[in-house]
């Protein structure tokens, strides 16, 4: 590769790196529109603490444990101690290619979000404490392991050892629909089953802003550009099928969320289109450098359809999986990644060819084998981890703060103060009466002891 | 072209393809924030669903009937077979260039943005479904057709022939003043004099949230820069004067209104903010690549302050343009098409030589028959297309619906629920009994059924 | 450098570009949702309208003042006359390089956003007129004249001369520590000296938004990458280096500041996670080319650490500060320009070594003569011009505006309009009475006028 063009492909990345960081809020916002309104700031903490947390122990060790050397050639785990402080990334690459700063960068942020969309699942009743410690185990023992089997390539030369499931197995996975959504997804399921269901389940509160939700689907939809996109690490052709893939599989899963439930219960929804796109991007996720734009509307569209029966599976199943984790990261990974064994299209970038393609079984059985390690891996270790927190440092909110909220009663805090007052333009003694009842200080409790 | 300028050219259209894919989510939180709170969703789902509707059509057929040859060499319309499908869209293209793919995701967009900027001017009382509909049968037979005049180039080589305003006419219009703003503002028009007024006209609601609206004019300034500067198709000198010239009239815009409806109102207010910033850069979007950046403080200005006179226009006239998309897209759409003829700098990036830079009258009549031939071909198969709508499926809610919101009545949600105790930490029984009251589910409406 | 080369920087500088743009909506976000209800608009407005203003005035001489070649060859302003008007920059550069279109845009949003980052401690008290003024007369003797010092670079063959911070006294300031942050916050302290404390004050109204202050946070995060990656002006390894930095201090930021407030105040809060975030991304923008990951770690987790016991200083200081302008910009600022002295390796790009690498106090002396001529120079200036305004149009809100709020008093609109009506779906009579009561109409007070 010359300078010029490693130049363009820098570009490309730093601008995709750039891209998806706005899903750490933007994930929050989706996540924290479907809540009630007693339990949004934590919903958006949740994103917001984990994603820290796991940023620091990616530069510390974690990027080093996914991209480093594979320990004994494995394909298991890397080196946590070759990267160990990420100092070495420092330096340009010595021969023209991507900075390694950069993709540890574009690898941070993955790593971090997937541990947030876990998240979603435990929506109103789970400690912040124990999610933040949670965060960090989890990425150490789950998602830094199996970033390693699925993103890790073995460099061209030999020297350097990858993960088992890029190299050996061979499995198509462009973006993480194992690593990422299938991982956070299974672990979600593991959670709740230890976490129990909330007071109220069946029943749950409705999204207290649909318009908050609506947008963190679309500002997630944008990131998610940059995460299929930037997945190519080049920019060129890749890059360009992959998003033409991710945003025809967009479209048709919101159409095809929207006439499920149309049909259904009588009424498209907006909470509908915002789920129906994600599965979509999901599924997509996996297969976007695998299938032709007519394949893409089929994963997508499948991918709508089927969520939108898989999200009610956790009624009959008694699961409480608030937010749809399940039933949307773990159902649309897994359909995504499976589809490829069959609409793997050999012109596509991936260069697979399914089952349809006439390419036989062959890729339809690594898809399957690496679909299935990830999800016994990440259930086994992911129940040990909760098991742990919920012996040594509890893992459930007390039910006087669950009744009350936890933007209360954990964070002091209230997600909104919109006062009738403020709203009609009450009177000067009316205006006075209110700012003494809201007469608690910003971020000082109190300013005498300040 | 060498191969790296190719990678650096495709590195900021991927770019430019990521930033203006937040423009869907932006636009639903611009308008929806100006509606009542009864019709929020409504209109988000208008953006959403539209763009849905649309994405998929130009996968099969759109993409092909803009870009796609055209038909008897005529320049009317790109032949829908040539790509039916986009299949062949996973090829990298020949020679080093933009990759097809590319180019195609970055024009679905544009599809998708331009059908769903007209919903503005529905707000309240579109049916749905209807709707729908509409945005599949106007994006055939009115924005393909156009996007084929003005989008589609000759290629330098002879061997595809693209649309007339381009190449035939040679107007000016580097990023879709015609194709995209007046071809949306005049449809609106079309579509509200057949649809009516609502019910209330000329005393509308006020915006339910002002800060949405700002949040989504926001958010739609930025992706404008995708927008204008990745229609240069090139990272190089182009883009960065269209991007100069798209930041400079929008300040110019924002200051403009300001200042019109401060002396004329009394106020500066958000909304006129907001709107300043959105005629100006409908004003410049054709305009970016043709003028100094003085040029661009005086296209920006004078949108500014000739659309504020323009959103009153409706009272005058008697159509209810609800959230002003004839006052800002059609007049700022022509505004800016038009001053082309006079401030065009034969040193910008068009080459166009205007009025008042000694080009004579040549770029100003060219431009005005671009102008014409968009309006009357858009108004005319629009109201065609809205009258048929209306006879075979109706197109206007019923009054009940239009009374409560489209929210509640058609999509069976409301926007917000904020409940007083989840702003004041009521007591446990207080908030139990809250519970029970919101007790509807999130995405079954009967866990019983599931 | 090649043309393929440039190219691929002008690729990257371009996206930059367009990520900060989304800055002012994200400021505008951040202060608006920590305000009350009653002055949502206001603070957003102050964003809006500070941008808006200075970008007018940048395309006429601002760009010239910045980046023209010094006066007198002093290093003290640019010649505001060399580029007046901005037409020259349409001309691409003669040899391969950036743009010098690309170069203004991406400094037009420096100048508008480091004047907008004032704003926030002037919240709910400032005449809106006098602070628009104040906006353009503050860009021009105070931000215009620091951003050459800083950011105007010798050119290699000495034809151009730059600031004197930049070249003679060669401090490190990757992307803007002393010329915005330092720059913006000591300049708020001024203003809020002359413009005196809220009624209320030291009792502040709780923020009225969360939500909106967490997304406008995230949004800053974002644009964050292209305000310190774009500043290194190529895309390779320094600008990979850069946006690794920054999101290791980001993350650092709000682990530190969570740790801190809960320690202290038992509540690890939204806000602190946002204020965490915030004052990590402003420590480490100096810094974000001189340090090591693990610096970064170090940058952020102070900044984190320090600015949280910083905001709180304004109570026993005695000044109104009111979203923590000083004790985030002005102390993450100097903090962070500090550190470098010590913590700079001279591995990163900046290529410094810091005391703790063996550098001596070389850098650190240079850096606190940076520090200290930007707090002197602002301070100084900006007090010059907040009394000049006081004597001459007043800056301060009547009492009456002060306690209605500034939204309805000075823009005449309320952030909301939440009537219970909409959200519970109230009988067609009901609607229709209320529908009647928020009759006033958008855009246009009065259609009758119109």
């Amino acid at each position: 590769m010359n300078e010029a063009v490693a130049a363009a492909d820098t570009a490309w990345i730093l601008a995709a790196f750039t891209a998806v960081s706005l899903m750490v809020p933007g994930l929050a916002m989706f996540y924290g529109g479907m809540v009630s309104v007693r339990n949004t700031l934590n919903m958006a903490m949740m994103t917001f603490g984990a994603f820290a947390v796991v940023g620091v122990l990616w530069i510390v060790f974690g990027y080093s444990a996914v991209l480093g050397n594979s320990l004994g050639g494995l394909g298991i785990l890397g080196d946590p101690l070759e990267y160990f402080g990420s100092s070495s990334l420092l330096e340009a690459p010595a021969e023209p290619g991507l900075p390694p700063a950069l993709v540890s960068g574009f690898q941070l942020l993955f790593a971090g979000i997937t541990v947030a969309l876990i998240s979603g699942a435990l929506a109103d009743r789970m400690k912040f404490g124990a999610w933040m410690v949670f965060a960090g185990l989890w990425a150490t023992f789950v998602y830094f392991p199996i970033a390693h089997w699925v993103f890790a390539f073995d460099s061209e030369d030999g020297s350097v050892i990858g993960g088992w499931i890029a190299n050996t197995l061979g499995a198509v996975d462009f973006a993480g629909g194992t690593a990422v959504h299938i991982n956070a997804g299974v672990a979600a399921l593991a959670v709740v089953l230890v976490l129990g269901a909330r007071k109220t389940f069946p029943v749950s509160p409705r999204p207290h802003s649909l318009p908050l939700t609506m947008l963190g689907a679309g500002i997630l939809f944008f990131g998610w550009f940059g995460f299929n996109g930037g997945s190519a690490l080049s920019a060129g052709n890749s890059a360009s099928v992959v998003i033409l893939n991710t945003v025809a599989a967009s479209c048709a899963g919101i159409c095809a969320w929207l006439v499920v439930e149309k049909l259904r219960e009588g009424h498209a929804t907006s909470l509908g289109a915002a789920s129906g796109l994600i599965a979509a991007l999901v599924a997509i996720t996996p297969a976007c450098g695998a299938v032709s734009p007519l394949g893409a509307l089929v994963v997508g569209g499948a991918a709508g359809a089927v969520c939108c029966f898989a999200v009610s599976w956790k009624y009959r199943l008694g699961y409480d999986d608030a937010l749809d984790v399940v039933g949307v990261h773990l159902v649309g990974g897994i359909l995504g990644t499976v589809l490829i064994g069959f609409l793997a299209d050999p012109a596509a970038p991936s260069g697979a060819t399914g089952l349809f393609y006439g390419g036989g079984v062959d890729v339809l059985w690594r898809q399957c084998v690496a679909v299935a390690a990830v999800l016994a891996y990440s259930f086994a270790v992911t129940l040990v981890i909760v098991l742990a927190l919920k012996k040594f440092m509890g893992i459930r909110a007390d039910q006087e703060s669950e009744y009350d909220g936890l933007d209360v009663s954990v964070h002091g805090e209230t997600a909104y103060v919109l006062d009738a007052v403020g709203l009609t333009g009450a009177s000067k003694h009316g205006t006075d009466a209110v700012l003494g009842a809201e007469a608690i200080t910003t971020r000082a409790a109190d300013p005498a002891k300040a």
